[in-house]
């Protein structure tokens, strides 16, 4: 009855995450914090410093991902993971990643402060690079461990500086040791903002997610001929930005007929020579679409892959290119409903989600049981200094968290 | 009789212009000869010494224009002066711009060959600085002549390495007497290059230009929300791009039911924050037209400064901003028709044209009685190391300019 009754501290919470906010603070309140530098070393030294404070044991593995651990009864149990990311990109916000970590934290605290021992250890986790803003690719250190990148090629990925990955790591003194990695767990829960509008536009506090949807980007090239624009009749032109704006409008019109939930961006437009006496001769843009359904995936692929090689009457050539794709990735079904009775037992609405950004939870959930919390973002704003989520619906993410963990550490 | 069948030497003229075209010259047969850079002083000074060969006397002025003079029988009467500019874009063609002073010399050439003394002074020129590429703006030289530009401003602009023009003219020799500035003529005369397709498509030799095209230059910027490509839905954007895409398509729409004659281009389109996982904020566009007619001109006008400052149902807004624009410039009739009734007399095709790219005649022509001569450019390059015009095409346009002179000068 005690357990029914626990609560995190918000307050503590608060203040937790509002320090994590100073290490690279920005002048808008909020945060630079790029992965491997000297303020995601402020960071992890705090997020260490927090561990210690609570008598947590902190190993750090090879790729620089810290394991905060809180021993339970029966050690020899796989843990049950928390946890999210300390790194932010350049001029991002302070929740993004901070907040799943410092939850994490709070659920420690909770446990320690209540003299609470968990039937099986419980880590609070800091993962290595999930923005990708310093060091491509995002999700790195999750990728690693996953299997799914090779460690060897993210070591020697540089930033724009020239500095490789293993260096900064060195650098930070944050290089650890490969046999401290998360081989195996019981569990891994993060507590994320849901970066989109839709729990604040439907008031709903809690999102319990149930996949990551699954993607596709492509790069389509349309190429024309470049003329003087003074003396060149419009009857002799092969325009590619008139071009391309013709292939816009139809590959939008027929995505636009597929499944109300499908996302779809053309994020990059790159048009050559870009000058504004001079006609077109090349417009690169990118496409990219987003779905948890692969059926309307393949769909997706179907227009893009069947648009005609050379575009309407206007003289001008589509190339188009696949730059990478990924699968819908399903969490753990088992978690996802703990995840839904937890909130409703707190008495929060909550929501099915899926999400559309990328997480380390969906490399994690390769091999390990893996489901996340979503809570609201102000006017779905992240990744700027503007990303904001009420206190409030902090509180109310890392109290879900809580009662997570206590079901899933059987207590 | 004999100045009937007076011609200019074909073979000389191209190996004139060859010997030009060496003088920054590119791995593809173009040219890079920026305004008074080191390969501009090289042909500046073999102007000079082909002048010299003639026993013309080269006058500088303190803009650096070139004026070889061939004397005539009565040396009060004002010139009659023809020429071009030496100057050239990076990896620009050889004939744009060298084509009208190599005519120059070749025209001298044939008067000075068959001993024939013009009534009136011929003057054979190099103006500074047309093309605008390395110091802007483009015209500069006959732009500070007709009074357009402010010297002093000028003397002072600044190319991408920080070095003034005044600097660069000194620096190359040029900088020469303001007493020696062409301030009046009966008549100047300019060869060019068409840099558009017309003349080649309608199998026409010569152009007789009349005008040059008025024309006005718009800065669209269309401002949208960024938001996360992965968790916004559709209909909870907006996208900046896909606004800025139905209003192309409205402009264009709506300009190409004008005459048909109006050319548009939308040829910089700059997208914010360009990243093909976060959806476009902003959009900028530069949208310009021309046209020879000021009312069509006003319609441009009305369409474009009438669109709604917010754009349909997407939630975007709209900002246009005129950058510049410029009437048209008409040419004198009388030299027009004399250029006309020259090309038929030679037995080759003319055609009335506007000229849609500016030149410096257009300044000149504030206080000289000018017109130009158009020679066809294959496919209408211009401006690119493919540009080409027939050596058959060049000697053409150069009897016609001579056969003109030879009027003028009353021969």
């Amino acid at each position: 009855m005690l357990k029914q009754g626990l609560r995190i501290d918000g307050r503590r919470l608060q203040q937790t995450l509002e320090t994590f906010a100073e290490f690279g603070c920005t002048p808008n309140n909020g945060v630079s914090r790029l992965a491997l530098s000297e303020e995601d070393r402020q960071a992890r030294d705090y997020f260490l410093l927090c561990c210690e404070e609570l008598g947590m044991t902190v190993k750090v593995d090879d790729i620089g991902n810290m394991y905060g651990t809180l021993p339970g009864k029966n050690m020899k149990h796989p843990p049950v993971v928390i946890g999210s990311h300390l790194d932010a990109v350049e001029k991002g916000g302070r929740f993004d990643g901070a907040l799943g970590v410092t939850a994490g934290l709070e659920v420690a605290r909770t446990f320690i402060e209540n003299k609470i021992e968990p039937q099986v250890p419980l880590i609070v986790a800091n993962f290595t690079n999930e923005e990708g803003a310093r060091f491509e690719p995002s999700m790195m250190a999750s990728g690693i461990l996953s299997g799914k990148f090779n460690q060897l090629k993210m070591m020697q990925k540089r930033d724009s500086n020239g500095i490789s990955f293993d260096e900064a790591l060195r650098k930070i003194g944050y290089a650890g040791d490969k046999k401290n990695r998360l081989t195996q767990a019981a569990a891994f829960i993060e507590l994320h903002i849901e970066q989109g509008p839709v729990l604040e536009q439907e008031s709903i506090a809690i999102g319990a997610v149930e996949a990551v949807a699954g993607m596709v980007c492509y790069e389509i090239k349309v190429t024309g001929e470049s003329n003087h624009a003074g003396t060149t009749p419009m009857s002799m032109r092969n325009d590619a930005l008139f071009s391309t704006n013709h292939l816009m409008v139809e590959i939008r019109k027929k995505l636009s007929e597929l499944d109300q939930e499908l996302v779809y961006t053309m994020g990059r437009v790159n048009v050559h020579p870009n000058i504004h006496t001079v006609i077109p001769d090349q417009v690169v843009f990118t496409l990219e679409a987003r779905h948890q359904d692969p059926n309307t995936m393949r769909q997706v692929e179907r227009i893009v892959e069947s648009l005609p090689e050379s575009n309407h009457k206007d003289g001008c050539g589509v190339k188009v290119r696949k730059l990478w794709d990924r699968d819908t990735v399903y969490f753990d079904k088992v978690i996802v409903n703990k995840i839904e009775k937890s909130a409703a037992s707190l008495g929060y609405s909550t929501k099915r989600m899926v999400s559309g950004a990328g997480h380390d939870a969906q490399f994690l959930a390769n091999y390990i049981p893996t489901a996340m919390i979503f809570v609201p973002s102000v006017k779905g704003k992240s990744h700027c200094e503007e990303e904001m989520t009420s206190w409030e619906d902090c509180e109310k993410g890392a109290n879900v968290l809580l009662r997570t963990v206590l079901d899933l550490a059987r207590l």
